[in-house]
């Protein structure tokens, strides 16, 4: 057992979230869906809902992310008392409005009844450790973990508090536990980093509106559509290092170095947010983006991440390297990694939502789509099982030989489809199995039977599945025998 | 045929590259990998070694994200001469240093050679249009065409030169056609948008390198793995409206405008990038990034942003959306309803090329996509036999009710797969039919049996085929009755 493990396994897992806005719901989704309980004060009598709608994205969304079932949810519990919330809790995560004075009264109200080795991170944006910790008995306690919107799927959380503090570390292991990524800060500074460089874009982007050079919509199109995806996955410095081509970033410097001297921006002075100006940028926004709502925008931005981060989780780069970090140790964690794919009998791991570009000339998802998602759910069923890339790397692979599709009824646009995969048999280098395709509606619009091959991909040749992936499907098929032979099986056109 | 149809094929599409460092390349590899000819000046004796190989990262990235196969490529000639380069070509893009007194020396010698109707476009990303056209005797011909590196990728290109400018209005037509996403600028500004916003982000990055904050590795792993993976998919300003939670950009406005004031940035001073600040962020990021070139940075940059685009494409999102219209302009017209059906036996009026898109992890075309081609095949069978607009616009159609796949050999990345079909039997409302895909080197690939209904889609029940169909397809299952039965019809999986 590794020390982050031990680490890990001795803390009781009971977080307390004080503040259940965008914030406060997006670290409890983060905690609940990671198995700890959480405990929640707000005094808003809206919060229950709130919080149980940013907790409905997060378990559509996070666990897409993981290649193995998480673990069993944690409890929420709203608390009527901030005692009550703080209750055996390791971890207090404080996201109240930012107003230092509010922050100072919560700070000293939670000192009274936590324990003094308990974790008191706040997700302020702005104040300094030492501005939160004035008059504090037990400073050292009191730390910034500063996360971005949505807590539950962006992994950074910015660290402050002092690079030699016990409590700082203790929260770097706990949160990568989690699946984040903190970033220590070596010194304190008001707004920490990011928001340092989000508060500088910020201000030349009113002044962009303010002065009629571009509305929201185009500032968005040019992030967007240019550098906004650069930054996803290589940020300022390194894509500047290949902005100077061969030469790296010395020549980039030496480039465009002398342009810092031109007046380039207007951040010298700070924009008048009037009334004026705060009216032209919800009238651009509204026209923007107000025919959707908040909560189809955050569906559709979470789908958007899941997606990058499925591609750089494959990549195993930036922040998929990350998420690799946090599913080998959820994987290390467990004693038997087969329980993970057996533990679901069928296999149901897989969803995939009915897009427009799948609709055909009928109106219908088209005939191939079905094949996909099918395919889809294969490519999880075997990553489960242990086919990752190393696997791949190895030469070998799984081919599909046959495949017998039967439409029952049409998936329709935006209904979601789950795969329920079933092992008929499974031999040292043939699996046998069945796809049933679900919609949310619970209707079962397609099944599908396959026969794969297990290939040594060089030799052209098939071959004995190679450990972890033998003992998994084998252990797959054991549980799934005890499924009735879905009606259907064997089946031929034309025959019976 | 569209307006915008037409004019892409006036225009001779000839572009003259003048400059070829990593944006005059990027440039090149978008015109020639959208059919045009480029004609490259630079006096760089190292050039061609240098586009050549942007050119190479292009093509292993860009065709990626087309769902049809890319048009020829276009023809990349090297110019000794400024004259030479510019022969002929309606479009040129300045990419020379960024010094201005160097840039209209370039212009002034480009409008001797040109026509007056060519868009003469630069890639400056601080100049402003007028600033260019100083001393011009046809200003209007000389416009900002600002794009983000890497050039081929990504679709965004600021275009500023006024609004009403007959040059914007043919540019923004054209880059369009390239499949970029013009963004253009209401008045002209110095580092117009994107450079504002970038170089605020980079000043401020400078103080917190500088002031010993954060590490160039810190600062960009607060971006990859946290703001920089929202903005590819949504800017700052619809970013923010979420933020605001269910209350949207009025209270996000209301919230964080306060926080403007505040002197969280040192935005108002320039930092002094002198020898030290310079040695220390070159050998902070050769300890970041050094361990890796410059063209293996490269590559992995585009394998995820090809990623990415993937995403938003299949989600029709943001620069997903851009690929899209961009696909839609180059889809080719399908087959006229003028086939004698009868006269193939079988029947093989589809084939098709398989993309690189279309390729798995294991380095073969994926199941899936083999099934789209049967059933593209089938759309052409359906179209010669009659079922066109007009007969699906009574409210009846063809559904596959089962397929039957089996896959024989693997399909390689550009061959070409053609399809034979045969209808083995048919009834007044069904259609039991057999697919064979054959590649270009005459290997059969797959093979697919299909059973179709003729429905009635209102009454969502089956119904006889109407005319012509009805006759069209006795016909050919009477031509095709000759044929032998394939080897594998009525073949279950498990069975015979």
């Amino acid at each position: 057992m590794t020390d982050r493990e031990e680490q890990r396994s001795d803390i009781p897992q009971i977080a307390a979230v004080i503040g259940g806005g965008v914030i406060g719901g997006g670290w409890a989704a983060r905690f609940i869906l990671n198995g700890w309980t959480v405990q929640i004060f707000d005094p808003d009598p809206d919060s229950t809902r709130k919080i149980s709608e940013v907790l409905a994205n997060a378990r559509a969304s996070l666990p897409l992310l993981a290649d193995t079932a998480l673990p069993e949810e944690g409890q929420l519990v709203f608390c009527d008392m901030l005692e009550e919330a703080v209750a055996g809790a390791c971890w207090i995560q404080e996201s109240v409005p930012e107003r230092l004075p509010v922050k100072r009264k919560v700070f000293a109200a939670l000192q009274t009844y936590v324990d003094h080795n308990a974790i008191i991170a706040s997700s302020t944006s702005g104040f300094t450790p030492t501005q939160l910790r004035e008059g504090s008995s037990h400073p050292d306690q009191i730390i910034v973990a500063h996360p971005y919107n949505p807590v539950y799927l962006l992994p950074v959380v910015e660290l402050v508090g002092g690079t030699d503090n016990a409590f700082i570390q203790k929260a770097e292991v706990l949160l990568s536990a989690l699946g984040m990524k903190p970033v220590l800060l070596s010194a304190e500074i008001d707004a920490h980093i990011g928001d340092r460089l989000l508060e500088a874009v910020w201000r030349e982007a009113l002044w962009l509106v303010g002065d009629g050079i571009a509305t929201t919509q185009d500032i968005d199109q040019v992030i967007t559509h240019g550098f906004g995806l650069r930054w996803a996955q290589m940020g300022l410095f390194e894509t500047y290092r290949l902005g100077g081509g061969e030469a790296g970033m010395r020549h980039f410097l030496a480039q465009f170095g002398p342009a810092l001297a031109l007046p380039w921006t207007k951040l010298m002075d700070v924009p008048k947010l009037d009334h004026a100006l705060l009216d032209k940028i919800v009238s651009q926004s509204d026209e923007q983006s107000g025919h959707l709502s908040v909560r189809q925008l955050e569906q559709i931005r979470d789908r958007n991440l899941v997606g990058f981060l499925q591609v750089l989780k494959n990549h195993h780069w930036a922040a998929g390297q990350a998420l690799r970090d946090w599913n080998d140790l959820t994987i290390e964690q467990r004693p038997d990694s087969a329980v993970d794919v057996t533990a679901q009998v069928p296999f149901c791991q897989h969803t995939a939502r009915v897009l427009p570009a799948w609709i055909d000339y009928n109106g219908h998802m088209t005939e191939f789509r079905y094949l996909q998602v099918m395919s889809e759910a294969s490519d999880t069923l075997l990553a489960a099982a242990g086919m990752d890339q190393a696997y791949l790397d190895t030469g070998h692979s799984v081919y599909t030989v046959e495949t017998h599709i039967r439409h029952l009824a049409e998936a329709k646009l935006n209904e979601e489809i789950t795969v329920l995969t079933q092992i008929i048999s499974a031999d040292e280098k043939r699996v046998r199995l069945w796809h049933s395709c679900v919609t949310d509606k619970g209707v079962e619009v397609a099944t599908g039977e396959q026969m794969w091959l297990h290939v040594d991909m060089k030799a052209g040749r098939t071959k004995p599945f190679e450990s972890p992936l033998r003992e998994n499907i084998i252990a797959i098929a054991a549980a799934h025998a005890r499924l009735p032979l879905p009606d259907g099986v064997g089946h031929s056109i034309g025959g019976t």
